[in-house]
C-alpha cells in the first residue's frame, strides 16, 4: 500500500500555508472545502507524499474537537488503495473497528474512508481510492 | 524540501512490525538501535517515504516520555536536506525554536537534527542529510 499523503490538523488554513510553504513549496490549487468532514483543505508538497493541512470549518466539526483536544499538529496518513470498501472490510475482519462503514466523498473528487486509531496503534488511517 | 519519512511512536517495535507490515510491507532489514536518542527503530515502506517506527529503549528517553503523555501514534515528520546544520540555522533564523542546536548522529548512518514543535504548529519536524 503506498503512502497517499499525510494530514495536519491547523486552526487556520492561511497561517498554516504560510508556514508550511518554504518547507514544502506552494500549495497545489486554491483551499477546498469537504463539506462532509466539516473541514477546508490544503494540499503542499508537489513530490513524494504531499501534506494536506486540514482546517475546521465548524466548531462541532470531529476536527475541531481533536484541536481541542490535542492541538494542531499531525493528524492522519492517508493510504492510496484499489478499493476504499475492500481496505475499510479487511480491517474489520481482523477485528479494527472503523470510523466509516462504507466509502464516501473526500478531497479532490476521491472515495474515502477512515479505520479508527484504535485499529492502528494510535494512528488514525484514512484509505482513498485510485490510482 | 522533500519528505524523508515519517515517525510513527509504538511501544513494542515486535508488536507493531505485524500490525504494520501488512500495509506497508516488511522492514527494509532488523531493527536498529540510535543510542543518542535512546530508541530502536525499524523503517517499513519500500516506494516513497517510509514509515519509521519508534519504541524506546529505556523509561527516560525523550520518545518513552512522549508516548506516556500523549499514547502511541504519529510522532515527526523528516525532510532530506542538504546540510542539517542550514536547515535548522534557517529555522532559527525565523525565531523558531530547536531541540537540536548541531546535527548528531541518527538512524541509518545518516546526520539528523529535530526542530521544536512550537516551530511548525505542533509538528515536529527532524532534518535528514543527504541524497
Amino acid at each position: 500500500m503506498e503512502l497517499d499523503h499525510l494530514g495536519i490538523a491547523v486552526r487556520s488554513l492561511a497561517e498554516a500555508t504560510d508556514r508550511w510553504a518554504p518547507v514544502l513549496g506552494p500549495p497545489e490549487g486554491p483551499p477546498e472545502e469537504v463539506p462532509s468532514q466539516g473541514v477546508r483543505v490544503a494540499f503542499l508538497g508537489g513530490r513524494g507524499a504531499p501534506v494536506e493541512l486540514l482546517e475546521p470549518t465548524s466548531p462541532t466539526a470531529p476536527l475541531a474537537r481533536s484541536i481541542e483536544a490535542r492541538g494542531e499538529g499531525l493528524h492522519h496518513l492517508a493510504f492510496r488503495v484499489p478499493s476504499v470498501a475492500q481496505a475499510l472490510g479487511a480491517v474489520e475482519e481482523r477485528g479494527g473497528r472503523l470510523v466509516d462503514r462504507a466509502p464516501r466523498p473526500g478531497a479532490r473528487g476521491r472515495l474515502v474512508g477512515f479505520a479508527h486509531p484504535s485499529a492502528f496503534g494510535g494512528v488514525l488511517v484514512e484509505f482513498v481510492e485510485g490510482g
